[in-house]
This record gives structure tokens, C-alpha cells and sequence, in this order.
């Protein structure tokens, strides 16, 4: 089983049918068919609150060009160390924004704390055109490292964020798992607690290639699209973003696909701490970093599991990661495999 | 019928069968899977030399981040002032190469002529870092306005590029109905003829959102790869962009659409031709630009004809595009329909 | 004689005995002293309107700085072709603005006309996101080409901008040539005719090398000032700038200098044209473009004038510049030494 | 006295004599002048090898400039969390690379040690295109603490890079107060230590406004004069940067400011740590760091004293920086003064 990440998934039945479907007439191209056009009034359903969508392929187009409307290029976005802009999207962030830095700070399980984040925030000093003034701040739900900011959290973030005068953006590349674990509506998490724009991500939990820029302040609509097309991002047939998207929310698939893959997680976290292993910390979404002895991990590998190793956390420390299409029964299965 | 663009045609079977087949199973991320890793092998065996490919997802992309690599910061890129990197991809050019500006240039019917290009060239007075020296020459194969360059049109303005320093970079997002209107092998319209980099477009010609930066100089590559990634054009699941290229250039799909569509306009042509319009200039590969009275035009558009006014080519001017699934059969039977 | 530019001309007497004086003592650092602290107030009286002044030590750096917070980095600045942010400043408009095109136009003697200008905004059909939009016209007063804009030319391009909703920036790199020349009040040539910002440049015309942002917007200043430092535009001895402007613009001593520049080159053209050569076109500030034959030319070499050819104006014309210290009594004399 | 930083100091008399002296007569623009070409030679004596040099006005320029040539828009610059360029130079690394990164480590009194920097280098795990490679090693000698590396420790950095495929910069806006506190050759803690670009600072220590770029690799000339006149610090009457260049290193007026810079520093340690102030660290050059009791301090502001606190560094710790104008006899006199 291909524990390695959610990535190696392919795309799901719905994603399949509706790409099928659309592939046998003409409409229009860059967004003026009837699909595409249809976005803004399903994301509106789905936060409860006019929001502007712009989808794009890939998690790190929808971050760096949402950054790119929320920081001028002398500003700076605060973000946890572990955060995928930070780590995992070389110099996505400058590029897109012109030159905009990232400020990274810590905080538990790639988590930001409020109260440290408000102390981080007061703690730099504004030194005028010479230094870098924070002006976003940006958090992954769920995080890097499998956890997920409860609305308590979120919320606090939030009202930082709005004291402090500063933007607030979420990478929300396993938003649909953060959603399935807390059980709570999309608006609760998102504008509600302050959320200016937010990558949700589709690609990872059963879509093919997109990923949308939620707005939930319109007013960003503008520069977005002008970001998003000036970097190659707007598709000529357009319409194969939106209905993915589109196939991925209708009849509630994304909670579905997430739900399955954390529960996915839960299963093979019962299955790795039966045999001794040690969850790092808590698994709360479709991720799980644990402990294991060196035995164990060698048996999973023998027994054809692909995971990767984690040495920011430890030296015995892995990674597994579950998807929409992780075969549970066959983890269940791997309890008399292992004997 | 709609001829607004071939943009509008949805993708074709061999395309939608390959990513059903890959919607199968899961592969590793990011190009690691083996589609990925046969996409070099396919493309030198199709260019008969080998080259890297580098897949993205729009022709803007493939454009802009070739040229990123062909071209510094402070450098010219020469182009006709018809080039999409002029007229339709807003500043990406300058975006991604960091500043590099554009130097378009006139021709007829959207083509660079040898000659006036040296011309050009020589007349770019050199005053140090207060100009901008030309880097690259940029040439569209077929052009914007459906024209063909001739295997002798190109390899001339190789040589202008070779005796000059510069290099030569080729956006082909019609590149296929190039190829099929000239007959020629690929090798012959590209790197023989001095092309360092070409853009070479699926997306148009039946592939649902594919382009191919292909690297005759595959000493680009790790640039490339970088300004992909940084730009957001890396996908995670790569193996999709793998797999509608490789349905794409197997048993010469590419071909065959382009031909059909080459082959539509021609029959088009002769349809509105034969009621009086006169082609603004020769039609050499799926586009046509003609001038049609004010009463044909409407009764076009009676008939269910959809396509643009081109203003620029003259006020009764027209475009129409024909796509790898136009209905020959249907515009002969618009002989019967028109009257 | 040197006529190759102004450039060659040292700095006046007035700023070096201000840089003397201000060499004796400490001041505060970046701005804080009390000499840029005097800039606003003096340039307010100067323009007769609360302006805000941003000292940097170059032309290209006052220009290009301004258009960074006058133009988005997708949009269009409309020039003329001969303008020195076109011609002779690299790719630094592109690079100060994040990737904003220049969209040259043509024009009499360097000059934009209004009902032209007007006219090529309407031309530039808005394609969306795909084609640039113009959003700031840039002059230069006096032009490249020598000329001046008369008020009424200057005021009519500000309608076109109102109506348009574009900013007007104008490029004052001889901008006290161009006052000199109208006699007018410096306010009626720029806030009071529309222009949004204004390069008022000092180093051709007797300083050593400063430039002034000069805001007539004041909205603009906060990003100016970013956009100053992360450029590297901010010195750290900051007085030493604003000394220089503050000689500069004291007793006038910046229209002496202009109007001696401008009565010299009527000098050297009174002399020139008496021997038979002729103006390209009208030379209203302290720039000569005169056809001379082959004799003339080398007559006037082999007198020790410096100067250069001018080919773009055609085979026989050349360019010769005056400055605040182009000794008159010397051209006088030549009457006599040409015989 | 103000010992608030160094940049409130006026330039020196060396300076304003030669500024006077090219108040006289016209020269060449842009370079061209004989003083500028005189840069080259005067500097390749100084550091005993042929170098190329490029004059701007800002030290930010210059470190900017040089970095633009040294690593790639996604390439990463490690540096001292308290670096000038990390600390106080806004987004500019960013705005000149094109989106490079700097990656900040730790180090004592602002200086990176080699065997940390080995290991923090090895532990930039190389995840290809996701993550960001380190291409280039910022030092800043005097550091911004006010300390100075020794040779072995700037031999011991140029090792690292050359062995891990680095390149070395090094940030010299104090660079003459670390030469004369290390009493060495210029050549010895620069080209060969393995420095491959500095930062020849000289507005801090008696010029008005230039700082040197020093290529010891020449190749790298092309690409810099480019950045530098893209981005507007190519001075139009270039020769005021270089004179000044020229009297700051004839007859080492660069050496002699410095070093009582230096000597006026001591002076005041000597008179401070006799009050019972205690050092946060040696002060090599001309900044001292100290730990002041609360009478103390308000007796020295009482005093006239001018200085900041440096919070950064402990509560009661502030920052001291003497100049080349620092006078020595009055803080001698200060003894008595202060009782």
C-alpha cells in the first residue's frame, strides 16, 4: 500500500465521469461557459456567503497568487516554519509577489498559537522602510504536520489578525480533511473567523488538477484574475478546472473522499500503535507521523507499505499519508499479514 | 457551428481513454511515475534527436517560461507585433524573465521575414546597458494569423539568429497544424532549422489542458524545471499532463487532428468562397481570415455560424477556427442550407 | 566646446558651497536632518501646492520609481517612442513595476499629441486580462527631441488622462529647461494641467546628482518611499541630497542655470544657422538638432566642438547640448575663429 | 557628541577637496571620464589583483547589485540572522535577484562560524525544485555587532563555500574599520579567504555617498553594470562617485578614518567600563555594545551623549558608534565632565 503521500491518488469516479461528460461538445473558452460560470454560486452555497472563486492546477498557484493580492512587495507574511509556501514552494512567494518575505515562527504540531503570534507580530519592530512590516499572516488547515486548527483556534488567529490590521490567508490544500475531523460548516472556519481567501484544495482529495481560490473579500477579484492569467494560470478550456470542482462539491464528494482517507488514518493508526508504534502527536486529519522501532518499520516496508521518513521529527519518525481511495478493509487486513 | 476559436473543442477520445486508464491506480508524484519518465524518450524519438520535455499546463506557461531561460532580465525578446506573447498574454513575458522586454517588429500575415529581421537586428544601435540588446527571437508556428512559415522561411531566420548571437525560440501552440500543412518532419521546422526551445501545443488540438516545453538545448533543463515550480506549474500529479501527451503524440494523434481540422478549414474556405468572401491571405492551416459582405456574414450567423470580427485586419475581415472534432460533413451540408 | 550633453557640464557653484557647509558638522541620518525636512515645504512653495518630495540621485531612478506607484505590474504605460523610459533606461521600468509594459507611440518631435493620444487609448481594445491596459501616460517636458510642450499641449493630454482615468506622470529631466523656455509658473505646467508626478530633475542643470520625486498626488508617498529603499534609493547621508536641491532651487538659481543653457544653445544656433545649417525642428530649450553638411561638421570639429550625429533625425543631423556652464562669449567668438 | 551611528558624520576633507576640484570642468558622461577609468587600476593596486569595480551611492545597492550576480532567482543566500541585508534593507534582495531567499542562521556577536555554517548547509535537505538551495554565503565584515572576524575564521568560511560549490560575499560597509583592527592586507581577508565579491564601504567612513562593488571575479562585470543601471544607480555624472572613491583610498584616508574611528571607540570603552559599563562583547572596530545602569546612562544623555538603546542585545544594552570625525580629545575631557 502507497502510504507516501495523498498526491499518488488518482482522481476519483465523480472527477472521472464529470471530465467524461464534458468532453463530448464545444463551449466556450476561458471561463465564459455555463460550468465555469456556475462557481461563484456553488462556493457561495457552500460558505454560506458570496464568495469569487478562481480555480487553478496546483496548490502552490493558488497560494502564491492569493498572497500576491493580500502583501505589497515590500510586506511580509508570517507563517509557521513547517508551512508549505515556507518549505515546499521554492521562492514561489517573492516570485509572485515581487519580492514580499516570509516570516516564519513556531509554534506546536505546525500550528500558530495566537497568543505567541501576537507577541511575534509585537515583537517586530517597525523600523520604516527598513525593515519588513508583517501585513498577512498565513496558516495551513489542516496543518503539515496532520494536525487541525480547532474554531477556537482559527478564531483567535483571527482576531489577531483584525487588532493587528493584518490579513489572513489559509492554505486549505486538505481543507476537506480539516472539515471532515471538526464536524463544523466551511463558514465557521473561514470567514467567520477572519479568513480574507483561502486555497481549496482539490487536488489531493480526488480531483485531477485543480485547486480554487476562495475570495471572500471580492474586492480581490480583480488583481487575482489579472495575477492569475499574467503567470500562465487561466486555462483556455477553463471549463475542465470548473467542473472538476464542481463534481468535487456537488453531493458533498469532497467530505466524503476526506472522511474516508482520515478514517483511512485512524484505521492504520490503530493498526501501527497495536504493534508499539507511537503517534508523534495527534493524527487528526488523513496524515499520521509516528514512531516506530526499527523492526517495525522494516517489517511494513517487507510487507509493502511505502511511507517516508520524517527526521525533522526524530530519527524514527514516519510518515504515512491516506487518500480518498485507501483501502481500509485491506489495512484491517494487514493485522493477521503481519501477524 | 462554432469556429469562436479551437479553444472551444473539448478534448478527444484518445485523451479522455489514456486519463481513464490512469484514474486507476495510484503512481508516484510530482513526474517520478512512469509515464513521466517517458515523455523525453517519446518526444526525441518524435524530433529524432534528443531532447528534455518539460509539460505544463496552458501555451502562456510554456511561452513565457521557456523564454525565462532563453533571455536575461535586461534583455530583448523580437517578435511580430501579431505574437500572443505581445498581444494576449498580459506581462507575462516580463513576469517570468524578470523585466525582459519585447521587441515586436512588422511582416506580412503575422510572419518575422529573414531579412527584415537582420534589419531589424542591425538597427537595434547598441548603446550599452542604456539599451536593450535583443536576446531571442520569437516566431509562431503557425501564426496567429494561420499562416505557415516554409521549412526555407524558418531555417533563414535560423541563420539570422545563429550569425547574430541570438536565440530562437518558436511558440507552436499550432504546431501540429503547421507540421500537417507543410508534410515535413519535425525535426526539419525545429532544431535543423536553429530552434533552440519550442512550445509545442496539445491543448488546441485535442488534449485537455497540456503544452509541451520541448528543449533542443537540453542544457535549459534545470532552469526550466526551476521557473516551473517557482511559478506554480509543477503538478503534483503529473502523470495526467504525462499521460494526455503521450495519447497525444502516439500513433500520430497530434497529426491526425491537426489534419482534420486543417482540412475542415479548407472545406470551409471553399464553402465561402464560393459565395463571394475573399480570403485575407492564404489560410494555411486551421484558421481563416476572410472578408465576407455585411449579408453573407449575417446570414452566417443565421445558420448557427459562430466566429469573430478581426478589425484589425480590415472592418469586414473575419476569423474562423476549425478544430480537431469540426463536422466536415456538416459545412457541406451548408451548401444545401445556405442556398 | 563640449555640445555632447549636459551631462558633461560639473555641478554649480551655489551646491558646492552648500555641500562645503554641510560638511563641517553631524545631522541625523536617512531624512531626519533638518535640510530634508525643509524639502516639502520649499517645493510646496515652489509649485504653490502641498507636494511631497523624494529626493534619489538619478533620472532613471526618480522615473521609474514613480511609475512603480502609479501602475500596476500588469499594466501599460503610454509613451513616445523617443522617450528616455523607452530608449535609454534599460528594462527598468519593467523592473521597478514588477513586469508593466510600455506602449510606445509616435509624434511629432518627440511630443505626444492629445487628439493622437486619445485616440490611442481607444485603439487599445480591451481583451480582459489578456491584452495590457494603459494606465499612465508619460511625458517629458522638455522633450528628448528638445522641444517643449506648450501649456495648452500639456493640458489637453491631462483631459485626455481625467477622461480616461489615467495617471499623467511627466518626466522633468530638463524640466527647468522647459520653464525657462514658457516663462510660466511651474505649477501650471503640472498639478494645475493634471500631472499625478513629476520628475523634476536637477543633475543636467547644475546639481551633482540628485532628482526630486515631486508628488503632487500625496496619497502616493508611503509606497514611493518603499519602493525607494528596496531599491537601494535611500542615502544614508540623506542631507546631501537635499542640500543640493534646496541650492538648487534657492534664489532660482535652477531657472539662471536653465535659461543661460537655453540662451546659449540660441547662441550656437544663431552661429550655426548662419553658416548655413538648418534645424531639424525647433530648439526651445537647451537642445540644437541641426542638419549639417559634411564641411560644417568638420569645420566644427576641427574647432574643438564636441558633439554627436544623430541618425534617426537622418544622415546629416546632429545633436548639440548647452549647459548652465557653456561659456556664451566663447561661441560668440567662434564667429571669428570659423571664419 | 553623537555617537547615534556613523552615517550622521559629514564626508571628509579629502572628499570635499576633490569634489571641488571636478566643480571646475566638464567630462565625460556615464564612466567615460578618466577619473572613473581610473577605478579599475586603483583598486587592483589595493587588493593586489585585477578586479573590476562598480561605484553606487548606497551600501544597499551595492549589496544588492553584487548578490543579483551571485545566485539565481530561486537560490537561497545564507546569512547572520542580524545581517544588514536581512535586518535593514527591506525586501531589496529579493526586488534584485528576482526572488531569491535568504536563509538567516545563528552565530555569536553576528558572525557565522564555519563548522556551523557546514552544518547548517548539510542540513538544507536538497528536495530538487520544492526547496530552496543555497548558492551564496552573505558575511558582513565589521559584523553588525560591531565585531571583527579573523583571518582563520573568514579562511575557514571561504573553505566551507568552496568545498560545498558556495559563493562568498561579504558586506564591507565597515570593511576599512575591520582592516584596521586586523592591521592586515585587504587581499588577505577577502579574494584570498575566498571572497568573491565585496562591498568596499565608503560613505560610513568619510565619503558623501559611494560604496564600491569589488568583483575579485571580473566575469561577473557584464551582468552587474546591467542590474546597476536597470535599476537607476548609474550616475550620469559618474565621476563624483569615483573621485570621491579615488581621494578615500589615496594616501589611505580609508585607513587612517578608520582607524580613529577605531581609536575614538577605545577611547570610550576605556571612559565607560571605567564607569563600571561592561562590554556585551569586544568591539573590534568602531561600535561598542554596552551594558549601562540607569544613572549612568541618563548621566551620559545628560551629558549630551547621543546614543541608542539596543534592546535586541539585553534591556540595558546601547549602541555607541564612533566616525572619522569622532573627537577623541573631547571624550577624553569627558572624564572630568561627567565627574
Amino acid at each position: 500500500m502507497n502510504f507516501a503521500s495523498d498526491n499518488v491518488s488518482p482522481f476519483c469516479p465523480e472527477v472521472l465521469e464529470a471530465l467524461a461528460q464534458e468532453s463530448k461538445s464545444n463551449a466556450p473558452a476561458y471561463g465564459s461557459d455555463d460550468l465555469s460560470q456556475q462557481l461563484d454560486a456553488a462556493f457561495s452555497d457552500l460558505f454560506d456567503k458570496e464568495v469569487a472563486v478562481i480555480p487553478v492546477a496546483t496548490g502552490t498557484a493558488a497560494n502564491c497568487i492569493s498572497l500576491s493580492a493580500l502583501v505589497s512587495p515590500y510586506g511580509g507574511v508570517i507563517c509557521h516554519h513547517e508551512a508549505h509556501i515556507n518549505e515546499d514552494e521554492s521562492t514561489g512567494v517573492a516570485f509572485f509577489t515581487g519580492g514580499a518575505k516570509l516570516l516564519p515562527m513556531d509554534g506546536p504540531t505546525a500550528k500558530l498559537e495566537a497568543t505567541e503570534l501576537d507577541a511575534f507580530i509585537a515583537g517586530q519592530v517597525d523600523r520604516g522602510v527598513h525593515s519588513v512590516s508583517p501585513e498577512c499572516v498565513a496558516i495551513t488547515q489542516a496543518t503539515e504536520l496532520g494536525t487541525v486548527y480547532a474554531l477556537s483556534e482559527v478564531t483567535a488567529i483571527g482576531e489577531v489578525c483584525k487588532n493587528r490590521g493584518l490579513r489572513l490567508f489559509m492554505d486549505g490544500a486538505r481543507f476537506a480533511n480539516a472539515v471532515a475531523h471538526l464536524g463544523c460548516h466551511p463558514a465557521d472556519i473561514t470567514w467567520k473567523a477572519g479568513v480574507d481567501a483561502l486555497s481549496f484544495g482539490a487536488t489531493k482529495n480526488g480531483a485531477m488538477a485543480v485547486d480554487a481560490i476562495v475570495l471572500f473579500d471580492t474586492s480581490l477579484k480583480g488583481r487575482i484574475e489579472q495575477a492569475r492569467k499574467r503567470s500562465g494560470h487561466l486555462h483556455s478550456k477553463h471549463r475542465y478546472l470548473a467542473t472538476q470542482l464542481l463534481a468535487y462539491v456537488k453531493n458533498d464528494v469532497w467530505l466524503k473522499n476526506a472522511g474516508h482517507a482520515n478514517q483511512a488514518a485512524q484505521a492504520l493508526s490503530d493498526l501501527l500503535t497495536a504493534r508499539g508504534a507511537e503517534l508523534a502527536h495527534s493524527a487528526d486529519g488523513n496524515e499520521l507521523f509516528v514512531k516506530l522501532d526499527t523492526d517495525l518499520a522494516a517489517k511494513l516496508r517487507a510487507a509493502g507499505l511505502m511511507f517516508h521518513a520524517w527526521p525533522s521529527l526524530g530519527k524514527d519518525v514516519y510518515r504515512f499519508v491516506a487518500a480518498w481511495n485507501t483501502d481500509i478493509g485491506q489495512i484491517t487486513e494487514m493485522n493477521t499479514t503481519l501477524g
